[in-house]
């Protein structure tokens, strides 16, 4: 049966330890090396969707003296002003060095916090725009910004006080935080999780600038090896010859539904003519709320769905995407296409009400739930993207199994929602034979249980 | 001295009432004309900006058996579902049956409202973009959604019932007015004027369609000469051999700060090398809110400015706008500065604070002052036109007059705010000398008498 790990590499092995090998598969004179290949003409060869704004960003600073000199300046006494970075700034720094929201060198700047707000795009200085719909942004309050006036560069540390980057060339703005909330979700009802996580008791500024990010970020959770960069994606889809990159985006556990519409992705690509192409499974890893399953259970689950031969290993990508969720639908949606153009995808799965969620206050989806789907069509700097709708799937009692809903047929197929999952799952009791593979659901009775006993297994995921 | 009539079109008279035979001078003939030449080859000839979509949309029936056919259909008993246009609704109708909204041919069906909302422009058919900033959309109610469905087409009539266009190919889609509301103005506070006035009871469904509207939409205030459309002032720029049309909008008195700002402006570019800057004086002649001054005083306020020969009747245009006013600050602005591009204007004055109010509910400006200037450099669709930031001019009390704020000597200057300005009007008391024409500062302060005594001086004016 195929592990995930299979399914990444093709590397033997069955748990989500990844044999230290792994990573040694990366070096950073291989990382230099990538960087190069993607800027230039190498590109053609490869045959990957370009990242926004032409070449791929990366901020961490190469091992050796360059590292040295930034960790140097960072660690020096009495030197620069500090700002503490939340768990949460910590993930943006994560996905901002590795170039998920390539062409930012940073956190924004007004000029582009502005674009973001009103217009979910970026014009670049030749006039090309490329997507960028949620602000990657940092917040600082008033005594933080005393303390950087008049200076133009800053050192971020992380909750530990460890120096993580330095940010050049800073710029600081007001944080306008209602008029962010309300241009980025559609509302400003409390009880919005992002919001409440990261803005209402945020600074009234916001720090922009240039990162240089003294070395890879690191979560030391036993997922890392997991955390695959657009730079990495990009070189393992090239090593397996991909003419095309289809990205699943996901923060449920995986059941038979997901897998069909996989599967038959996959068989419209042969259809239309492409050779190989390759499904990047790439579950969110950053701040999820508190009643979405954890990264950790998550991972354990896929790898179970996995395992039970769900995926072809040899046509199947798993990593993690390290953005955090902000549940802003159809302004979010964008966000996750565009990181994923960055990875090497050009094809991108949209569902019903992506990244939607309940309204706080109302009894309502806080979005239209094919908003998301039609707006991700008509975004600007997403022109490149083939967007591919989630045809809808269900339990078919007929089948015993997860097929394409048959409007001829509606009394046959059972709508299994992710609450009613939820609450099977909590209950111990079983979703119909063939809905989730018994090693997952297995996996999904677990995690309730230790919610519900209060055992405190160790979490050591940062979402 | 410059009267209103002869900065228009140099025909003497000194009066807002126009002669007839200034109507004359556009009959349906010339109309006709005019759309041929701005589609094609003459728009090198006549040197003004192109219409955004490359042709401007005109949607009023041409007189005659065309014209005819529409009413007839719309008039016929039995015959199509009616919707009742209010006051806003009409005005927005004339908005878009002159073209200031090209290239859009009626009320916005949900993929124009969508990426109004989240983009604030539209993508054209050749992949080219256009701006949109603000959602013109018509909203309707259960009973009216019930009474046109399965129809194609419905009649829009006037508050008396009388037809006013026939709406085709209808498209119906949900209200979602939170969503609206948060998306154009950055908040949800109640007291948003041009909220509470058209949204909080509006029905729950936007239809929208191509309009095809029966003649042109007239208000019988007399003021409806000066309403001229997009059509007719690029007549007018061509005719006067315009090389630069620079549009200032406004919805409030003309102080001579402003006109400061307006000669300045023309020297400026004629300093740039053009020969005959024209300005587009437009103040905005749709819904204000209650504490603005109407438009009927506004039109008298200005004509005595001109009158008294604060600017140049050969290098001005004055005309109205028929916008209803959203107050949506730098969302907005985009609007004022796309619709003048149909007009003709390749150059637009930007203010502090443009389209702005207070914060309904905090005491604050709702949006930073200096957002809307920078948003218009940045907006998609916008990038043709010259965006030109306003300087800001105060009272000298060294020359006695309004001048260009020296930073070098502060204490030199008097800031009169508008609020300070409508005290001053109230009470009867002069602002200092040189603030404002004498003619113009009597205008407003009978406009506060006629408001404080109660006097219930007829206001023809829709808004």
């Amino acid at each position: 049966m195929a592990s995930m790990e299979a399914l990444f590499a093709n590397v033997p092995g069955g748990n989500l330890q990844f044999p230290k090998t792994r990573r040694t598969g990366f070096p950073g004179g291989a990382m230099v090396r990538l960087r190069r290949v993607y800027g230039g003409a190498a590109r053609v060869r490869c045959g990957l969707i370009e990242p926004d704004g032409g070449k791929l960003v990366e901020l961490v600073a190469p091992a050796g003296p360059e590292r040295e000199a930034i960790r140097k300046e960072a660690t020096l006494a009495g030197g620069l002003p500090r700002i503490k970075l939340s768990r949460i700034d910590l993930q943006w720094v994560h996905v901002l060095s590795e170039g998920w929201a390539s062409p930012l060198r940073g956190f924004m700047r007004e000029a582009e916090f502005l674009q973001t707000l009103h217009f979910n795009c970026l014009r670049m200085p030749d006039g090309s725009v490329v997507n960028m719909s949620v602000p990657i942004v940092l917040a600082v309050d008033d005594l933080q910004k005393r303390a950087v006036e008049g200076r133009d560069r800053v050192v971020l540390v992380d909750a530990n006080g460890n120096p993580v980057a330095i940010l050049k060339d800073i710029e600081i703005f007001k944080h306008n935080k209602e008029e962010r909330i309300a241009r980025t979700w559609g509302t400003t009802a409390p009880g919005l999780p992002y919001v409440e996580e990261t803005i209402t008791n945020a600074g009234n500024w916001l720090i922009g600038g240039d990162l240089d990010v003294i070395e890879p970020v690191k979560y030391n959770d036993g997922l890392d090896q997991y955390r695959l960069s657009p730079a990495e994606l990009r070189e393992e889809f090239t090593k397996r010859n991909a003419d095309a990159v289809f990205a699943f985006q996901l923060r449920n556990p995986v059941h038979n539904g997901h897998a069909l519409l996989m599967t038959d992705t996959r068989k419209r690509l042969l259809e239309m003519g492409y050779k190989n192409p390759i499904l990047l499974l790439h579950p969110l890893g950053g701040y999820t709320k508190a009643d979405d399953v954890p990264l950790s259970w998550r991972m354990k689950q896929h790898e179970k769905v996995l395992e039970e031969g769900v995926l072809d290993p040899d046509t199947t990508v798993v990593a993690i995407f390290p953005s955090p969720m902000h549940y802003a639908g159809p302004t979010e949606v964008q966000w996750h296409a565009k990181s994923r153009i960055n990875a090497g995808a050009n094809f991108y799965i949209v569902g019903r009400d992506p990244a939607g969620m309940g309204h706080p206050l109302e009894n309502r989806d806080l979005y239209d739930a094919d908003h998301g789907k039609k707006v991700l069509k008509m975004a600007p700097g997403l022109e490149r993207l083939n967007i591919l709708p989630f045809k809808v799937a269900a339990y078919d009692n007929t089948q015993r199994k997860m097929a394409f809903f048959d409007h001829s047929r509606p009394q046959d197929f059972l709508f299994i929602s992710g609450t009613k999952m939820r609450n099977l799952a909590k209950n111990r009791e079983n979703p119909p034979d063939g809905f989730m593979c018994p090693g997952g659901w297995k996996v999904l009775v677990e995690y309730y249980d230790s919610v519900a006993s209060g055992t405190k297994i160790r979490q050591p995921v940062p979402a």
